[in-house]
Order: structure tokens, then C-alpha cells, then sequence
């Protein structure tokens, strides 16, 4: 069995997702799919970049992830197919494997061009359907990577410039590069670079921290907790430390080691 | 295996279509399940029918395509299933399966009567629970579609007045059938019956096209593309049509061919 | 083949749901995945209860109900593993299972220490990643309840405190334990004690029925039928009850028996 993950800003009212679901059954009727999120931001390949990097790991070996945030489809932005050690990734070359490309010993990397994999009709608009589904169909059949098209040098991936950590003494500038459902703010901060014991601003709010379970942290205060994805997350417990520090992605904040 | 879709207005919030699924597994281990969208608006059996003929094609063929829009449910209105040459359609007799009805091969349509195949309690509310999802599950399995009930001549199937497409002088007068989560218009323009330049308005807004991709209009103005579901979409790059325009589903508009 | 559901709060934009079944699949790659809800409102252990309770017995026999709306998780709390006659249950110990385990046939309850079960690293703040999922999958794939930990009494679970309906001469005073996607009251009045006509009270606004069908009510007219999850549910025919009635999960109602 092959399982083949989903990120697309598709929505989850729209069927698009539930058709590309039929045109890998088509192919590969013993394909197992696994909907990563399909609630990515219109068109926010930095939004996909963070989904893929964050959970691609949790998955057996030889998984297809296949990310379709794609606002070029129908330009010539190129199609890809990217092989890792334990992985391949397929979506556009807009960036969504940024970290992908820089963390994962690469394989093999391949333009998408054998139209024999597509579907007969390839539209202007959703490649989800008409050219990514069913190459991570026939990747899932069995079909090796070589046979979708030319090789690509690494370096002729396109990545996305990602705002890093900045270390001064004494304190780090970070900023939030995710927040959930529930409303935490997840900083770019690793959980393994900071000491138990932190303080720190975003905005014209203080928090503190390390607490070991959200149950700890008082009432209505800003607090830091190691996070499940490796980054320090700010959280308000039984709360939203997003409404409740009116922080939006890309936020800048200070953490000072105590 | 046999895929089963489900196309509903009961929302992902509720556990209604987790509980279909419950049912079916019951009955078939070995169903497969593909969500289209549950996020039909409450009671439209309209938008239902376009999710229903713009994906059911891109499934196997023998998949059984469920959908439960279903305002008259537990009243005299039929559940139904619909026999195509490629598929089968299980729902009430709504107009849901219009577009079927009206362009696919029927082989045979069923009055759903025999409730040795429901659940052995039908509630009055739930009948994707207590019928809708069994009968698919039976029909995966490899039960007959006779078996079901009586058959139903076409003639008896109820039908919904679709809008259709009125050619005048040089121009064509069409409507807005669909838009989607990034705010495309979706409009019931044919691609095969516009030719490659086309202007056009709707409300107090003029379009151009086509364009060969998204990203090929120009900022903030609102484009005409070929869709992928067959008909012309208004977008705008990068940005939300539905909002640009303001348009609702049903919204006129005229396209001039140039 | 073994189906495990999951029932959280996770809500559907982001990828923890995904995640877990990622690490479900990693195990054991048979396991049939459905979603019951990601919607549960954060940290509302009652609606979990309430979503566990009218849905779990729609499923096959020997089926795994994960629940991980988990307020206190990385906390002293218990993570739990509760077997029945039919299904085993997976949870925090904090009430979600209330009704399994005041009504069902308990044969045993299991506190989960056994960390060779667990993800190798288990992280503070999501343990639906890093406990429950792979407790799923080891059960899914065969492993016995008793491997996983230490028995534990009945009497050490923790349940809920669940209002009751309170019957007075001729009359119930009940309350709205539900409110679904189309805005429907589900009340906490069983369908089988309520005569075949009632009439009543909620807030200001009165309803009658019980009605055989949803199109038989009255055109804006607050109306009973009996619903499908075996309470009598209050209704506006092809609009919301909700809504009409300013009504909230927790709102007290007086049903006069007639």
C-alpha cells in the first residue's frame, strides 16, 4: 500500500480535493489518501511550505506528499517530482519544499513533463486533478521517478527566502510562523535552543515560561510551552494568545534567556 | 473494491457523515469513501447537482455516487437510485441528479422500497443514516440494483429547470452557476463555444480574456479563463472575483464575442 | 481490517489530524481511518460526550473511538483505554467517555503508561500525536488491552456531571444539549417518553408537534419531531431553530405533555 497525503488551499467546500481523490483511485485503486489540510491560505506557499515540513516525518516510508498551492498553474512554473531518502514530493517548483530541499538528502529531483501520466485533458487552471494526481498515482503503482521527465540539479530549485532566528546576546529575535485552531502562536524558536527558563515581549505583551503542560500557566497570561512541532509556542490556556495578543503571523517577538 | 462518494449539506462540524461511513463499513468492510464536500449549502439541491455532474466522471467506473440534500426528507418525496452505463446514484428524488437524468445512459432507476436493505429503525430526519448510506453499502457489496425496489420510468424521475445559456446577436447572455473558495465565477459559458477573445460584463463590471494561465491578467482586473469544469471562470489574480464584483450564484452576465 | 475513529478538536484547517493518522498508518497499515469531527469547540469535553455517544454504535464491531479533546494534556491527568462488549474507547481520562461508561458494559479500563507504545519522544502538548494514535494502531493491529497498562476501576474514571431531564406533574423540564450544522435544538428529551403530540416552551417562543416529517411544519413556526439521534429535536423548517430562537447549547425548555 502506498499512502499519498494532500495539502491544497482548496478548501474543504469545494470537491476538488474529493476529484483528485477519484483520479488516483482510477490509477491506483489501492492508493491510501490522507487529507493533510486543504484549508492552506489562497495562494500562501510559505502557509504549505510550514504544513509539509512539520508533518511529512510522521509518515511511513514511501509516502507521496503532494502539495497543490499553486498560484502560477497554467505558467511556466514547472511541475515537480522531488525524491528524498524516505519520501517524494510533488507539486509545483514555487517553493512549498523549501525546507524540504534544504533539510532532506535529495534523491532525485524531475520536471514533470511526460504528458503520457497526465490525464488526456490537462486544463489551464487544476493541475491538482489533471497532472499531479495521477503522476502520484502512477508513483504510487510503481512507476520510477526517472520515467516523469528530465532531472533536475538542485540548485535549479526554487526556494523560499525564510526569515531566521537572529541571536543577540543575551536574547534571540523571533517571530511566529504558524498559528492554530486553538490559537497558539508557534515561534521559530527551537524548542532545544532555549534554556528551562524564559522571558519574553511580542508586541506590547510580556510572556513567560517554560511551563510542562498548558494546565500550568495562570489565568488570561501569555505563556511559553516546548511545542509539538519543535518550536516554542506562546499560548493562553483555555484561550487564544492570538486574540489575546492580536498577533498575526510573521509577528516579531523577543525571547530573553533567564 | 468499490468506491462509495458522498456529496451533503450536513457540514464537517457535525459527525453525520462519519456516521454514513460507519454504517457502510458495517455492511461492506471493504468500501472505499471519498468525501466530495459536505459543505453543500443547507437545502440547496442545486448547487448539489453541479458538485454531482462536474466530478462524478473522474471516479472509476462501478463507483456509487451518494448524495443527501434532502429538505423533504421522511415526507412522500422517493429515495432513489439511478443505474448509468458507468456509474450508480443513490439519493431523494429531488432534482439532485438532474444533469444525470438528463445526459447520461440510464440503464434503470429504483424507487428505494425494500427495507430489508435499510437500518431496522428509519428515522424521520436521517435517512442518509438509515437508508441512503446502507443501500450504497449493499450495492458495493454486489447486490443488484432490482433488488432494491421498483423500477421508475425516466419520465418519473423529478428534473430542476436549469438556467440555460440564451444566444443572442453577436453576444450571449449567461449566469453565474458556481463560485468557488478562491471566489472564481464559475460561469455556465461553455469553453468550446467562445472563441479565443471574448469582453464581457457583469453588474457594472466589463471582463476580458481569455488568458492561457491566472497569473497572465492583469492586477485587479477581473479576467475570463477557460475552467476546469468546463465552463468559462471570472477570476481575479491573486484575489477574490465574488468580492471584486460582488456577485452572487444566479448573477447575469453577458459575454460579447469579439 | 480494524477502523479506528477520531473525534477531536483539532478543527479541519490544521494538520494534526492528518499527523495522527500518519503515525496510525506507520503501525499498522491496514487500520481504516474516519473522521467523526475535528470541530469540537476547544477544550468542550461535554460536546465531545455528546458526539461519542450517538455515534459509536453505528460502527462495526471491535472499531477503536479515539478522543482527543484533551484540555489537560502533559498534565497529571490519565490517558485511558476503556474496553466494552463491542468497542474499546481512547482518551484523557476527563469525562469525554462520561455516557460509555455510565450506560455500556465495561469488561476493562486500562490507565496508559506503557510507553513502548508511545512515539518515542512524547511531547507536552499533543499526545493525540504521541500516545493515542499509536495506542490505536498497536490495538488496531492486534495487541491486547492489558499490555498497555495498569487496570483501573470503574470507580476511578472520571465522568461528567450530565443534567437530567426533570419530570414534573405534566410536564419535562429539559434542555438543548445539541445544536447541529442546520441549526436544529437537539433536546435532552428521549423521543420514546413524549406522547404523539406536545407542546412547549423555550425562552419566549413556543413550539408544537411532534410533526412526521420536517416539510410538514409550519412555515416559520418553531416545531418538535422526534430525531435521529433519539432525543426530540426542535426545528424551522428549511431554516435555522437556532437562529429563530436565539438559543444556545445549555437553555433550558418545558415540553407540556397534551
Amino acid at each position: 500500500m502506498a499512502i499519498i497525503t494532500l495539502t491544497t488551499d482548496f478548501g474543504i467546500r469545494d470537491p476538488f480535493s474529493g476529484v483528485m481523490k477519484g483520479v488516483i483511485y482510477s490509477i491506483c485503486p489501492k492508493a491510501e489518501i490522507v487529507d493533510l489540510t486543504h484549508e492552506v491560505p489562497p495562494q500562501d506557499i510559505y502557509y504549505a511550505n510550514f504544513i509539509i515540513r512539520t508533518c511529512y516525518r510522521y509518515f511511513p516510508k514511501g509516502t507521496i506528499h503532494v502539495c497543490v498551492v499553486d498560484p502560477g498553474v497554467g505558467s511556466t512554473r514547472r511541475p515537480i517530482l522531488i525524491q528524498t531518502s524516505n519520501y517524494i514530493f510533488i507539486g509545483p517548483d514555487n517553493g512549498v519544499f523549501t525546507t524540504i530541499i534544504q533539510t532532506e538528502n535529495i534523491i532525485c529531483a524531475i520536471e514533470l513533463t511526460n504528458n503520457k501520466f497526465f490525464l488526456p485533458e490537462v486544463s489551464q487552471t487544476f493541475h491538482g486533478r489533471d497532472i499531479f494526481a495521477p503522476v502520484a498515482a502512477h508513483l504510487a503503482k510503481g512507476t520510477t521517478p526517472k520515467a516523469f521527465g528530465n532531472k533536475l540539479k538542485k540548485e535549479e530549485l526554487n526556494t523560499l527566502l525564510i526569515k531566521q532566528l537572529v541571536k543577540k546576546e543575551g536574547s534571540f529575535i523571533g517571530y511566529i510562523q504558524f498559528i492554530d485552531h486553538f490559537g497558539n502562536l508557534i515561534t521559530n524558536v527551537p524548542n532545544n535552543v532555549v534554556p528551562s527558563k524564559i522571558i519574553g515581549k511580542i508586541g506590547k505583551h510580556s510572556f513567560e515560561g517554560l511551563v510542562s503542560s498548558f494546565s500550568e500557566a495562570k489565568s488570561n497570561q501569555l505563556t511559553a510551552i516546548k511545542g509539538s512541532s519543535g518550536y516554542i509556542e506562546l499560548f493562553i490556556y483555555k484561550g487564544s494568545a492570538a486574540k489575546f495578543a492580536s498577533a498575526n503571523i510573521g509577528e516579531e517577538l523577543e525571547v530573553i534567556k533567564t
